[in-house]
């Protein structure tokens, strides 16, 4: 009887675990002691559940970005649809080498010509048609590498994360550089995280009746960039509170980081670092996607907690 | 103990009823059997509670807006704050009327020119100045007719609404022509509104990070003018899903519920019409705030609810 109570016990224990696929390690005790002491009424450092806000970069710290963020393969994808209205696109970077399949070319072109490209694949349509296509993309297209469905590469231990805070009370959000639009699709499903927690790179609307039914136009403008020191600027917009806990994985999050860890009262930034070329990827100071510097020079002394996936994550995927 | 039991039971109803402030009108009947078939799981008409967003304009909707509206009697006083560093605004309209006390010239200005003076007054400073002063504003101005607080002149019956339709699982918005930040300042203590669930007039805004300390500075360029068509443009960028519930009182709501209510499956408009010149005002087509035409015209043949304020509401404001 006492064996059985000991295997009870333990599996009681393992059971109780909010975070299973994170490795035992110092970065997991650190994850658990702040949202005890935030949570706990006695605690000096506690936060009442209202202002328990927590912010999470998507590309990279949620979910993969290699060989480039997903979204700009959905986007390539609308550029090849699009193209037999396009004759001139044969002749016009970055559409002939995207039309050619030739990415690491197509990726070479200027920025402004990249977001050109963007906005032609994803405005000057409805809300309703926008949101159709990127579901009907994220239901079929494949990862080049994995063969696994985009929406599948999500990392299991930010899942876990996630719903431990939100199990405490947390609100958690999307701050995001991609789509807001894009995100809004899957990433209550994905996430658990509803379209009104999601913040990302927004394009101005117009509001029309067409025929008597009304209407949201995607406009090929930029409304907000969220991304380095416009991911701030969304979450004041957007949020209106600022976060106690932010978490990303690139100097794109640094900023949000260094507004969140900023304020008074227990703070928590977190930086997800790439360092699993088995199970994922390896990158950092010279990625062309996901670029970490600044923020391993400076997150440390910042009291940011560095993810190392290698050491720090059980498993990666889901489906591993 | 009949009698007792009675009376027991008496208060026990009385209890139990969600919208005392509102009169036994079919109004208040219409309110209730919506909320019943939207929440009753075995209802055609149910609606689970991540869907039921419920959006409200503020002036004129959850607290009166007359003379004008209060945010700008709060640019008004802040002008004349800021005069002695702008002596050329003693010349200068609208600016000239304002210091001078006399709000009816100042508000015949052009529309350009009083929004101008409203950017002045309210831009141009960190997010935590703004928020302050509005803060120091709302606790000490009075209305010039009621000698209240400008946030003591909210409508009872509508304070109760948000609470019955929360307490329903429906999640309570504003969409407000007025600043965002403005509402966010007393949304939550006023109306149980967290500022995440604000949706307002935004203005473009900055990230810099002053002697070592990150800040928003609010930017003299609008963002969202969230009034008229912008309402539904706020709703699809902020929330990125349809209401089922909307409910204003002005022709700049007009957008919002035709948006809100050209849902499929169960939808509530709902118009506020000034009637009451007793214990509030009475306005309508005319009025130069507040303007209620094509609502009137519209809204019936649309299945709007009209509310009658001075039939439907038994009071108005808490301190009555």
């Amino acid at each position: 009887m006492k064996l059985l109570g000991f295997f009870l016990g333990l599996t009681a224990c393992l059971c109780a675990d909010p975070l299973p696929s994170w490795n035992n390690t110092p970065v997991k005790q650190e994850i658990i002691s702040f949202v005890d002491k935030v949570t706990d009424p006695k605690s000096p450092n506690y936060v009442p559940s209202a202002e328990r806000i927590a912010t999470f970069d998507n590309d990279g710290c949620l979910w993969s970005e290699k060989p480039v963020y997903f979204q700009l393969i959905f986007v390539f994808d609308q550029i090849r649809e699009l193209a037999p209205e396009h004759p001139e696109w044969q002749t016009q970077e970055p559409y002939a080498s995207i039309l050619k399949g030739d990415y690491q070319s197509a990726l070479s072109a200027k920025k402004e010509a990249l977001l050109e490209a963007a906005l032609v694949a994803h405005s000057s349509m409805t809300a309703e048609e926008f949101e159709q296509s990127a579901r009907d993309w994220l239901d079929t297209a494949k990862h080049p590498q994995t063969g696994m469905l985009y929406r599948e590469m999500v990392f299991q231990p930010m899942l876990e994360l996630l719903a431990y805070l939100r199990a405490n009370d947390f609100k958690t959000y999307i701050v995001s550089g991609g789509g807001i639009d894009f995100l809004r699709v899957f990433a209550e499903e994905t996430y658990g995280i509803p379209p009104e927690q999601v913040v990302g790179t927004t394009l101005k609307a117009k509001y029309e009746v067409h025929a008597g039914k009304p209407v949201i136009i995607k406009e090929p403008e930029i409304a907000l960039i969220d991304d380095q020191a416009g991911k701030p600027v969304g979450i004041y917009q957007f949020i209106g509170r600022r976060p106690i806990f932010a978490a990303g994985n690139s100097d794109g999050d640094f900023e949000m980081l260094e507004y969140t860890t900023s304020g008074e009262g227990a703070r928590f930034g977190m930086l997800v670092h790439h360092t699993d070329a088995q199970r994922e990827w390896a990158y950092d100071r010279d990625s062309h996607v996901g670029k970490l510097s600044r923020g391993l020079d400076e997150g440390p002394q910042r009291g940011w907690l560095i993810v190392d996936m290698q050491k720090d994550w059980g498993k990666v995927y889901p489906f591993e």
